[in-house]
């Protein structure tokens, strides 16, 4: 978490970190100041100290909601470098280079942040070339903020929980938006008669997931029958929905404003279930219920892939374990870290090297797929790691297969 | 344009362009693949050839969208790099470099593209390192893509007519939504009684925009009274929506597919004008006109700027050519250029060195602020230049100040 930082730039050999480049993306940039709605901003942690945030002078008042110290590019007489050097790109490298100057930072320094690749790449090899007493650098994966964003504090497990809250409310208000139209030889129409489709059930959620300041970007997999067969496909918008064919709801919005994600999914199948649907339900169910009931700190977090696949491959599912080039049955890892990003540590997959911790929020989603029997059936919750060591959904929504519906012709 | 590119390859000496890099945010990948949805990939663009796009064997199809050339991760064997080299990073490295060698890349290779700044800055230190036969560089300013998104081809002119649309739609379905309120006391009221608010325009204006896949990330202008006099003020959730208090509302959204943009700002007072407020849209209004009546091909675009600043002051208005260091009056730029950007050029400011040109899309926008007397005035239409040299305006709604309401208390 935040706290481990500064351990952690001691381990690494970092004097300073600095973050640069515009909001949009920057998930260090907001972890650093907690969410500040600054548009563009440069920020310095140095080891030991509090970051500082350099602003322009507009964006002063919402910086110092971060509680962090702000300074002002008048501070470096920012228009007055644009002036002298005919340059805003020569202006910003020297504020950068008297930024460091100003707050004392010398040795080894690591730069973060969203930016244009070719920018980053000329303003750090030109900074690295003006600053003598510096050592400018990147890393490339598994950075520092990787492992801080593990584990979360409290302030993050609010969040956390403010939007899976907001977003299990969704998922419950698009079910009795898909509930409330009539069946008509076995598909759902609309007031008009035309086919209730994937389309609508989108269009509906971009209004609902708006109206609760969530943002999915579009990527809201809805997938009805086959489609539902394949893990990443996100839907057809043509497809209508059929009673008995099952559809895979994953929902991952983020918060507009705090930018932490909820991620869930459930399968619906509309008045009844095919047997064999119900069948491939009930195993996922049971290898979820074993996970979630043997999840404990200081366990590998490999062991909860292989318990699923011991679960799954018990009632015949290939998996890509017993057949590492199926397409069929349970074909990805169970599970991922998130917070700021939608995929971070811990990783629950056969390969992964973490082990569970108090204070860490990952997904929990075994599924089985086989598309050319036309469908897929996953389940996904969200679980916090609490200080006692449970473990614990914040995904209560229910997890029914079957959506009952008012009438069928 | 696009078909600018090679040009202007030539004219700065760059052999090929790389970009790298996700989709969030990634305005060239965007425009050189046309808006297929990608979520990851690396576009190679040699001199006087087609870009071909190397993505994850996941993203084929919807890489194959673009009409360009797309190879695999597969073809590089890169989950043997990995294995091989126990680093994601150096898997990615030597695949890079990989890809560029197949295409017989050399010489000078500039990189664009959104990432984390020490990842790219790691990745193309490395790469110059590695590649004997080409050069890495970058562009901090005035790049190659600034240049072109300037003038637009027809594809991206019918982008922009089509958000522009269902921009103006949601406009009109906000001013709507406000005049169903009823007026209780001077303030309009909800059903329940309660004062509407900014807070209960932009939920609604949130929905509205989803409706028609609109994203404006929550940056919507909709300030009223003193904050509608402060230039970048969004306006207060808890402010009250008051008969004869003007209300400055910028609305500039892009659309969730395409990414491009469009840019409007209407001044509106509800039920009545105050005399002052009335008087500096009537002036605003003629310098708005005269610039649109004067717009011209060849001219240079900070001519508009003076000629707004003439309208202005002849009025009475300070502006930052009679005093630079005014916080009232005239404090801005006429105008920008917009695409898959909000802010490119052209630009109509009193420094710019741009000039109209057939294919650029830029906003008009004059106005005058007085924070301290409770108002702020601003029109705005986003323009483009035709084929045949005429300027013509993508904001048809109406420009009316006043907003008659239903019922008066």
């Amino acid at each position: 978490m935040k706290s481990d930082l500064d351990r952690l730039m001691a381990e690494r050999g970092f004097d300073a970190l600095v973050v640069i480049g515009g909001a949009e993306g920057n998930h260090v940039l907001r972890y650093l100041t907690g969410g500040a709605a600054i548009t563009h901003g440069t920020l310095l942690k140095k080891q030991g100290e509090a970051p500082v945030v350099l602003v322009n002078a507009m964006e002063r008042d919402e910086a110092a909601k971060s509680g962090l110290e702000v300074i002002t590019t008048a501070a470096f007489n920012l228009y007055d470098l644009i002036q002298e050097t005919g340059s805003v790109f020569e202006a910003q490298l020297r504020m950068l280079a008297a930024f460091l100057e100003r707050y004392g930072v010398n040795g080894t320094v690591s730069f973060y942040g969203v930016e244009d690749a070719g920018y980053a790449f000329t303003l750090l090899t030109r900074l690295g070339e003006m600053l003598r007493d510096v050592t400018v650098t990147g890393e490339a994966e598994n950075t520092i903020f990787d492992t801080a964003y593990a584990t979360k504090d409290a302030d993050e497990i609010a969040a956390l929980e403010d939007v899976a809250a907001r977003t299990n409310t969704v998922m419950g208000e698009m079910i009795d938006f898909i509930r409330q139209h009539r069946v008509e030889g076995g598909t759902l129409v609309k007031a008009d008669g035309a086919p209730l489709t994937v389309g609508d059930v989108k269009a509906k959620l971009r209004e609902r997931l708006a109206v609760y300041n969530l943002a999915d970007d579009g990527h809201t997999i809805f997938a009805v029958g086959r489609d539902g067969g394949v893990p990443h496909s996100r839907g057809e918008a043509g497809d209508a929905l059929a009673l008995g064919k099952s559809i895979v709801f994953d929902l991952f919005p983020r918060d507009t404003q705090t930018g932490y994600y909820h991620d869930m999914t459930r399968t619906l199948c509309l008045g009844y279930a095919p047997p064999e649907v119900q069948r491939a339900y009930d195993e996922v169910m049971q290898s979820f219920d074993a996970v979630m009931d043997t999840l404990e700190v200081g366990k590998a977090a490999s062991f909860y892939q292989e318990l699923t696949c011991d679960v799954l491959e018990e009632h015949g599912h290939p998996t890509l374990r017993s057949d590492p080039t199926s397409a069929e049955g349970y074909v990805h890892s169970l599970g991922h870290g998130l917070g700021l990003q939608i995929h971070s540590t811990p990783r629950l997959s056969a390969f992964s090297t973490d082990t569970l911790e108090v204070g860490q929020v990952f997904t929990v989603e075994p599924g089985v797929y086989y598309p050319e029997r036309g469908f897929g059936v996953r389940i996904e919750d969200t679980v916090v790691v609490d200080a006692d060591g449970s473990f614990r959904s914040l995904t209560p929504f229910s997890k029914a297969l079957v959506i009952p519906l008012k009438e069928d012709a």
